[in-house]
């Protein structure tokens, strides 16, 4: 057994993360299908994208740290996209649907924006300093579709929704 | 059937947060137990002062809006819990178990930030002024927590852990 420490406890939640956005990446087109405003569903669709480019950002970071590229079963984002899934359902064409959608997708947001930051950290405390680079960048992006969202639920979907 | 509409996923998403709440309230003493650092301990022993306050406040908006308090299952906080237990489990004993903790818990708390920021948005949307009051106080909470314990991850805990 390898010593339970910092160095494990880094990967183990690399592993995590993997798992979330590969989770993230196959959810995303469905929840952009079920979109009712365009400007919603670009937002959908450009975040997709960038996920792309995190799973192969976390892909560099795993050969930084000379381990594979595999994940682990994250529950948290399990029961997440099941929430998100939940209120598609229920929702469905109804005047509350994009409300819910956007609700929903910043949960999903906020777990990866607490996991980035947490790894961020100990990449720095391990020396690790080209991951800390790497988790930055896609944190930053995560935040930045935070905003995003965030905006959009202020203005045109809950308008049409209220 | 009630109509599906913005009013229903408020009160759909108060219930959601409603039961997380009370979750967390059942765990933050097993963390502060588990927890190595005095420094960690009393945070959570702080946060689980402040988490009743917050279930307090999510009964006066179920008032407000002359629905029972009443909760409803939410997968995505059994989610992020179960990965906290699991973290407890593997790194028990362990120089990097305050840091598997700190981790756990700011994914608590950025769920808790997505819910309540969704829900005031709604509230401001619907005109509920008074619970838009009761749900930034808990917002601001939730974001001060998750400051003391990014700033408890940079420092002590993971100085220890390194």
């Amino acid at each position: 057994m390898p010593e339970k420490d910092l160095n494990a406890l880094f990967v183990d939640t690399l592993k995590d993360i993997y798992y979330a956005e590969k989770q993230i990446y196959k959810s995303l087109p469905k929840m952009a299908k079920a979109a009712q405003s365009d400007e919603l569903r670009d937002a959908f669709d450009k975040h997709h994208d960038e996920t792309e480019g995190h799973i192969e950002r976390l892909e560099k970071v795993f050969e930084l740290v000379g381990k594979p590229a595999r994940g682990k079963k994250c529950d948290a984002i399990e029961g997440i996209l099941e929430e998100g899934k939940e209120v598609m359902e229920e929702y469905e064409d109804t005047s509350a649907l994009d409300a819910g959608l956007l609700a929903a997708a910043q949960a999903v947001e906020h777990y990866e924006i607490s996991r980035y930051g947490t790894l961020k950290t100990w990449a720095d405390k391990l020396g690790l300093k080209d991951a800390v680079k790497l988790l930055d960048q896609t944190l930053a992006e995560e935040k930045k579709t935070d905003d995003t969202l965030s905006k959009i639920a202020t203005t045109a979907v809950n308008a049409e929704a209220a």
